[in-house]
């Protein structure tokens, strides 16, 4: 039965970069290799200029009947000045919640070819393959109460929630555990537990979970050490596990470590295996419409897709072996463009990717 | 006339490396250089081994009474188990809070004798120069409520609140930019105002209160991108002000950014000036009273002492300058030690910067 995809462009460089990524879907359906329908709607800014809403009933009710969204990427300064809950980023957050996407995964991989684009000396990097589990749909973004609120001296105060429950807890465990399982069996779960209760009770319920995995080594790390961790020998970690506002701020600051966010993909998985799918990076407004963002972190999106939610492992086999052969090809788009290479458009990188299949 | 300083070796190094420090004051002291009385309580696990508490009531009377505090480290497995309250860190927190310690300020400085011990290449890092202003007393450290609690259902959860009033903002709005008005005048606020209103008033106040430093510029950075932009181009920044938890996992990263955390001291400071001073590092158990720990953290903290509480600038940069002097010679420890350089412990390398004064 023909799997359904609903592709989310998005802002900035989002329809760009999409466009190249939906070329290498078509590519793979001419030849009978997925059976896939596509299907398309706005989100973030477009949707709240089109509609005066970054997340349309109509878009949240699209992504629920699909089995996988793929999106480009949201938000602009253009947005900058609207209220908090009409800001293209409360679309994302509303596909998140709304299709409950707990679990996101966010590999933070150093291309060998493109070793010389990140900031650290080499044998701190070579080699690097973290993947970053990241609570996605509760914690401080969710937590209520929430807002500012006005004393009675006058003075305003801001407030937001930090919260987990066990079982929330448990599950994104029992993601990062199944995932390590399948790698270097060692998962480090990353808190704040010597000062925030909420972590501490996160702490004890990684523990828990883990007697279920008696071949799994795990081990607990402090948010802040974490961070300088990353930094000083990133290739201690295999999988990390942590909640939603540490792991966004960790999980940018490991894939800074590649020096190439522009090949970084990553997935948000619901209970059923239901997911989203979208590049690391942002929607970079500087650049869009211009033709040059490297379209690789959203192709190599297609290819999670097809592994975690389309039943399609040996597709995205291809598409990773694609994507390192045009890099084998000395193949680069601006943004990890180096001497001696020849620099592609969005759209060339695309085609040859499709070529390399 | 005299000014007190309480003196709090802590747990792990600490003692060791206090002595170091204390060697520098009493060298400065005796050629009447300062004029200072020194004294000594317990704080964090000592304190809690001897009294059963990680800040027994005479350590916080002594440090109210006193002008400056020096303190080592705080912390080591022995005290994990403890329950929260009883921890080390909590001795540390409620110093912090009994003082009102709201101005957190972390340098994150390269030696460029010690260029090579960065992980970054050396043209990121080469000159690196940041001030990380991190607000101390407020956050989700401190937020009520807070706890772990048991729902109808049988299941825990976990919750802490991250609060912040317009005031406390503006106050440590007003220290990094009175502090870059002596440096770049150039100051990052970090925030994550696209999702959480907290920061989004944070940025507000920011914002507002810039109108009085016509000469500051003012940039906003949302907390993920600045742990990304930390790796990618540090050199980027000049002071960062930012929240307690945000600033605790930017400062360590920003530190391991020189590769050489046994230099880096730090300032906690409340509205009167009085402050405590303490290296940025920990208080490494693994090593602890082996006479081998870095005692230049430390001994830089005094620096900052003389210069913020003391009043005492001129001995303050005779500090400094007697730091980058054995680091000149060569001498080494251990953590920052590197081929042709001569390694010594924690006692030579305290005489040797008493030498140099
Ligand atoms: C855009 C923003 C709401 C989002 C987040 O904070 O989760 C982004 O930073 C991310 O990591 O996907
Ligand atoms: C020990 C701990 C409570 C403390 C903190 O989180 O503030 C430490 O990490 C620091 O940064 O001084």
């Amino acid at each position: 039965m023909s799997k359904k995809i609903l592709v989310l462009a998005g802002d900035g460089i989002g329809p760009e970069i999409v466009a190249e990524a939906v070329k290498v879907l078509n590519a793979l359906k001419a030849e009978g290799a997925i059976d896939v329908t596509l299907e398309e709607a706005l989100v973030g800014g477009a949707a709240y200029d089109a509609f005066g809403d970054p997340l349309p009933e109509e878009t949240l009710a699209a992504a629920k009947a699909s089995d996988a969204v793929l999106l480009g990427a949201v938000g602009g300064p253009k947005w900058e000045p609207l209220h908090i809950s009409k800001r293209p980023e409360k679309g994302l957050l509303g596909l998140r919640a709304g299709l409950g996407l707990f679990a996101n995964l966010r590999p933070a991989v150093l291309y060998p070819q493109l070793a010389a684009a990140s900031t650290l000396k080499p044998e701190i990097v070579s080699g690097l393959d973290i993947m970053i589990v990241r609570e996605l749909t509760g914690d401080i973004y969710f937590g209520q109460p929430r807002g500012i609120e006005t004393l009675p001296s006058g003075e305003r105060r801001g407030l937001n929630t930090m919260v987990y429950t066990e079982s929330e807890v448990e599950r994104i465990c029992r993601v990062a555990f199944d995932i390590a399982m399948k790698r270097g069996k060692k998962v480090c779960s990353v808190d704040k537990a010597n000062v925030l209760e909420c972590t501490e009770m996160w702490r004890e319920v990684a523990t828990k979970t883990a007697a279920d995995y008696p071949e799994i080594e795990l081990s607990h790390m402090y948010v802040d050490n974490a961070a300088m961790q990353l930094v000083r020998a990133p290739k201690q970690f295999d999988v990390m596990v942590t909640g939603n506002i540490f792991g966004d701020i960790l999980s940018d600051c490991a894939a800074m470590l590649t020096g190439s966010i522009g090949m970084l993909p990553s997935a948000s998985l619901n209970e059923h295996g239901q997911g989203m799918y979208e590049p690391i990076h942002g929607s970079a407004p500087d650049i869009a419409g211009r033709g040059v963002a490297n379209p690789l972190a959203t192709i190599l999106s297609v290819a999670m897709m097809l592994r975690y939610s389309l039943g399609a492992p040996e597709a995205a086999d291809r598409i990773d072996a694609a994507v390192s052969k045009v890099l084998d090809q000395g193949l680069r788009t601006a943004d990890i463009m180096s001497e001696g290479m020849r620099q592609v458009g969005t759209a060339e990188m695309g085609d040859a990717v499709v070529a390399a299949l």
